[in-house]
């Protein structure tokens, strides 16, 4: 990727932020289980992150709590970006997701590394926070998260629900968390 | 698209605001005329929009005015939803922009006017500001907007500047704009 900079003279800096921005392009490789909405093919992590983000603006006042709406967004156009290395584990699937935790771990090491080092540790502590859910916008965030495919698997006549056998139970139970970021969304 | 939320009982606003989400996953299916960067295929506008966000979040500092993050990413993530209806006018072809305009304005009043009122009110005035220019955030969201598509056409050995037989003289002289929002960029 740094190949398209080559011969630019660049400050180190942008030099590397310019890296990170084309790392992060691979992302739009990685495809999902839940399909488009016309169901013609599936959703990749690029267009599911920009999903996320529009509704994050739309949507910010189901938060049951006030929210950063910057935090919300930066958060959710770069949770993903460990599945360059790690892949999609489908979220019914309980050991492929505790296989890719492993590797999500190592990915988000080499990828927010790319950044300068303060820009590394601010992404590094949006996607830790994601995954922990320590505030209110990684429970917001990861409530649009689980709605998001929900809606796309509901307008594509079931998606990836049907072709994986999940029965309503286990689309309920999954994505409960919704409530925890929005009870009024769930 | 509506057919997803039959007999989901939602209040009007909530309805409508899930409404704009869905018919907006129609933005996937919107191609670029530039690549991804491995040059496998075309870039769509959902995946464009989400770089942009992301390239937004890391190269801020690089506004030549300071700028509401929060305001150039709601910016950037509803930019190109008017192409839903009108396409994608290659950057390069000024009558199919001239046309494109037309459609866009029709597109903003259909697409937007799915919003509640006040919301759709909000972002109609975030897309008239991007056509405009007329803010700071607006200058370096529109600096992106031409600089990411210059990423992607470089890494992937030219890209859409080699199939439309587009000179280097063309490139700076269309993407200068970029030093409006970002002279550093530039």
């Amino acid at each position: 990727m740094r190949d398209a900079l080559a011969g630019v003279a660049l400050n180190a800096r942008l030099s590397r932020q310019l890296a990170f921005c084309l790392e992060a392009d691979k992302v739009k490789q990685v495809f999902r289980q839940n399909p488009v909405t016309d169901g013609s093919r599936k959703e990749n992590d690029a267009e599911h992150m920009w999903h996320l983000a529009l509704m994050a603006v739309v949507l910010s006042e189901y938060s049951v709590e006030p929210v950063d709406l910057s935090r919300v967004i930066a958060m959710v156009v770069v949770h993903d970006l460990v599945e360059i290395d790690a892949g999609d584990a489908f979220v019914y699937d309980r050991k492929a997701r505790e296989a890719a935790a492993v590797l999500e771990l190592a990915a988000a090491e080499r990828i927010f590394s790319i950044l300068p080092p303060d820009q590394a540790t601010w992404v590094r502590d949006l996607w830790d926070d994601f995954e922990a859910k320590a505030t209110p916008e990684a429970r917001f965030a990861g409530a649009l998260d689980r709605l998001q495919p929900m809606l796309m698997n509901a307008s594509a006549d079931g998606g990836g629900w049907v072709e994986h056998g999940i029965g309503a139970d286990r689309v309920l139970a999954t994505n409960s968390v919704i409530g925890h970021g929005s009870p009024a969304l769930w």
